[in-house]
């Protein structure tokens, strides 16, 4: 069993000093989340963290969740674990007090669900997904659907589920076949679903499926979808569960990680159709969809981050406590490996590159706020084209990332890495589907170059490479670290330059072949989550700086963050150069190979 | 079950264009490699990868060795497997004719290797340790040693391991503990080894262990080990298997892959001592051992690249069967998704490193048949400086690679490469010990930073440098593609350049502080891999052109390997300018951040 500790006081100086907890804590509706308020919540949660969900975590790798007669079991301790964590109102922690939910700020919430995410990925999927369904219906819902469901979806006495793919449609979902018949009052469900996260499980006593199916008049394509509301159970008159639907888990899915999360397989209509509800209007439900899926390709960016962190927990750990040989520069001891100056270079690797993963996602969750309740509407504006920016950003960065840092904290561990029993290698596996599912990497990456930056003609990534700019000078007058300031300064501004040609290559790419933008759009999305992690480094360096100056703060704290962050541009920043050569000049050569020739 | 087909008509451009079969042919001893014998032996050897190993690669993974009541039982299959492998002599594919080889030159066997691996990685380790403890044997065994256990182990009768690891003395050989008693004519071993590849297996009726341990009298640290040679059924008068020796397999170890192979817990001696046999003089072990080690560390290296090229395989194959979407740029039909411009880049990029992999291993493999055969000692001098320099670059540099182009693998395949049954995900497990086994890739760094590099002030390093800069000319001088030699020349001498700042940067860091070039020592590896890799892929444009310009050839093959080193030059070569700076500019950054605060 490996340990887990939230690192609140990294989450705190990211939300304090670069974040403006403070701002987003005096918008309305948010007024209860003073420091006292989220210090308790960050405290409480780290507990049902580190206290509830980490220990299960292992266990629930080796055992799994396993499928039989239609059933699923959850590995052992798993039940209780719920029990606790939805008892403690974590299920419905940035839900409104209206339907039971704390009404957490969305920049607290990011870091409460790195935490359950660093603590057990596989089990924090479950209220994931929920969420998602609690989105879903309440965005679109009508006002019975919100009554009858939300208040036990978001207490967590029920889950949620979205069903979306099927053997044929999977990025593509315009390929959806299920079948919804008009019936009385209600539609009747039909089709096979997979990929289903905990699509069957012993942890509820209801569990409320979210269905995308066609109407037997729809048009073709994404504009004859529409979504439905389809209870495991239906509800009797008073609103618990009643009649089995028609529904059933017909296997799950053997997978290279996440072994506690179940992936169903989910046969509607065996018996003429499953009882189900129309969510908002016909064929408008890929549209709601994607609304709800916005948020969770944020939480599933916040996972590749909680993933990373767990990883890099366990290498330091490790390397403090694993001797061999001895380190070049000590004194001929032999002593733990985290002296080995590879060593030290790989946890720094690490760390640093989590800090800016942990900053960009907080700055998207951030926008989310300011979007969500600002009473300014030109703020709103500004931070959903922010927010609409940041998630595939989040979402296809943090993710591809974690399966490299995950790796590292394999490598750290040598041989003893690849034994299954010392736990490096779980975060390895588990980190892999982060960049799959949810859209994947690809996806995100279409997103944020097609809808993103050139159907705007980069209006908005400008504004934002603006805004970066601007650092320079702050930059360029710190006077307690010079040789830093002046590293971090190079590489924003270089990064900031080779951004810019790249947008313009892209507006001009697009007009020449649409293909090229679509070539070049991994290396965007990476180059832009590099350089965005970089710029929010340089803020963390000049933030410490100005602590540090002043005389607040534990120093060496402070001055970890500026190393890091210097790491972070002379490591980390110079992959972007590469990344712009790759997309200016290597674009057209990918197309100029036949496809027969691979 | 993936299928795999061996890519002979890539392996023969690389060694008839880039390696000169013809001259490494020519090499006394060799005479017999004529083009017929060596397309026969790699048909042969492809039926065997194809028709033998690779279909029982994925049952090998989910049944795995099993190990109960002291002795490990193999998958389905591997046995009849095993008995048709050693059957056609390709367990003895490299060795001497005298002792039952084949004596096919390293650049052949490199290409066989490949094969084995990319077929069915956890069973052709049986194989590769055999090699390394024949090595051993052969380069410093006695005379009667070898007698009484070449043959056998040659034919594969017999196989070989090698036992070094010990709980407390993974990379750091020097804390070996294991003990060995002098006796009457033997010794007697006792101590326990762990991480013992096929230390235990129903394949054979005999194991030959190779053991480090110490003489009670031995001096500490790394002087004072000794090689030893333990059957597990010690020999009769007629050199048949007989009584069982006191070495007993606890436990095998529960891996993320491999399966197939068994990785043994074995403990010697509980007995009294298992009898041993002294391989050359006491206290020269570790010594012989690293001269074997080399050559098993070219084949770590080639295994990296053949699971990567099975990777490749499984992704195009599937990149064609599955219907995804409608590709931009096409008439709107739902076509495979290797239509699709991210899919097709992905594939190539998986294409181009594999292509500048195995060029780099294959001259590895043509190096070390230089050194071993070649009547000029000076023409040998240069070729075991030059395996010397190569050996820890192939190692490291394809074994991380493959970890990054299986997960490439992955991601292509979606979702369904998470599931277990689709395979891609076997691949990204079994690549993943790569980097770890045989020597960690700082293990490599830091032997070619330090003993390759800087031990000789950078003379070897340079006179490759020197060499990769003739390639300049013969770039400026292609008439027939300029665009793509412009490219390729840009791209390499750009290489050069950096790479010589970074070795002029590794000498006097090391002047300054010890601890600078370890910082860096893995940029370093991963950078002068990149850089041959560049190198050779311009080498093969600028052969495919030539056989272009001369009407030679299929046009289309050769077009091919031009657009791939060219995609290899814009999009893989630009990470040399990152390594770069992060070795010049950030290695004091790495040190400069306290182990405490991590």
């Amino acid at each position: 069993m490996t340990i887990y500790t939230a690192p609140i006081r990294d989450m705190r100086f990211i939300m304090e000093e670069l974040c403006g907890l403070d701002e987003i804590a005096s918008l309305p509706g948010l007024e209860e989340a003073t420091p006292d308020v989220v210090g308790a919540v960050l405290e409480e949660a780290a507990k049902v963290a580190g206290e509830v969900l980490a220990p299960i975590n292992q266990q629930g790798d080796v055992q799994g969740s396993v499928w039989s007669d239609g059933k699923v079991t959850t590995p052992d301790g798993w039940k209780d674990a719920y029990a606790t964590f939805i008892a403690g109102g974590w299920n419905g922690a940035v839900n409104e007090p209206e339907w039971g939910g704390m009404g957490l700020p969305w920049l607290v919430n990011a870091a409460v669900q790195e935490m359950i995410h660093s603590a057990n990925m596989a089990f924090a999927l479950c209220p994931m997904l929920t969420q998602g369904a609690i989105e879903a219906i309440t965005l679109n819902g009508s006002e019975e659907l919100k009554q009858r469901f939300l208040p036990k979806m978001v207490s967590g006495e029920w889950t949620g589920t979205m069903n979306l793919t099927e053997p044929q449609a999977g990025s593509d979902l315009s390929a959806v076949r299920s079948r919804a018949e008009r019936a009385d009052g209600h539609y009747l469900i039909s089709g096979q679903k997979i990929f289903i996260t905990y699509g069957d499980h012993d942890l509820t006593d209801n569990i409320i499926h979210l269905v995308l199916a066609r109407c037997p008049d729809a048009p073709p394509g994404v504009k004859g979808i529409s979504l439905f509301v389809v209870p495991k159970f239906i509800l009797d008159d008073n609103g618990a569960p009643g009649e089995l639907n028609d529904v059933q888990c017909v296997s799950i899915e053997h997978k290279l990680g996440i072994h506690g999360s179940p992936t169903a397989v989910l046969s509607f209509g065996d018996k003429g159709g499953a009882v189900g509800y129309l969510v908002g209007e016909e064929n408008r439900g890929l549209e709601y969809m994607f609304v709800m899926m916005n948020l969770e390709r944020l939480v599933v960016g916040i996972q590749g981050l909680g993933i990373s962190e767990r990883a890099y927990q366990q290498a330091v750990s490790y390397a403090r406590e694993r001797v061999q040989g001895q380190p070049v520069g000590t004194k001929g001891e032999r002593l733990p490996i985290i002296h080995h100056p590879n060593i030290r270079r790989k946890l720094l690797a690490m760390r640093a590159e989590i800090e800016a993963m942990r900053a960009v996602a907080f700055a998207a969750a951030r926008a989310s706020d300011l979007y969500d309740r600002h009473p300014d509407a030109a703020v709103q504006a500004f931070n959903k084209a922010r927010l609409e920016l940041l998630t595939p950003i989040v979402k296809g960065w943090c993710t591809e990332r974690s399966v490299e840092l995950t790796s590292i904290g394999v490598q750290v561990h040598g041989g003893m890495g690849y034994i299954e029993e010392t736990g490096a290698s779980q975060h390895f596996r588990d980190a892999r589907i982060t960049p799959i599912y949810e859209g994947t990497t690809a996806i995100q990456a279409n997103d944020l170059v097609g809808r993103k930056i050139i159907r705007d003609k980069g209006q908005t990534v400008r504004a934002l490479l603006d805004e970066m700019r601007g650092l320079e000078s702050a930059l360029a007058s710190n006077r307690d670290d010079q040789a830093s300031a002046a590293a971090l300064s190079a590489a924003l501004m270089a990064g900031i330059a080779d951004a810019s040609s790249v947008v313009d290559w892209l507006l001009d790419a697009a007009g020449r072949d649409q293909r090229l933008p679509l070539v070049a759009a991994n290396y965007v999305l990476l180059l832009f989550g590099t350089l965005i992690g970089g710029h929010e480094m340089a803020r963390a360096a000049l933030a410490a700086g100005r602590r540090l100056a002043a005389g607040e703060g534990d120093p060496a704290f402070l001055t970890a963050k500026i190393t890091t962050a210097r790491y972070y541009a002379e490591h980390v920043m110079p992959r972007i150069a590469g990344f712009t050569r790759a997309i200016i000049d290597g674009s057209a050569t990918v197309l100029a190979l036949d496809t027969e020739l691979l």
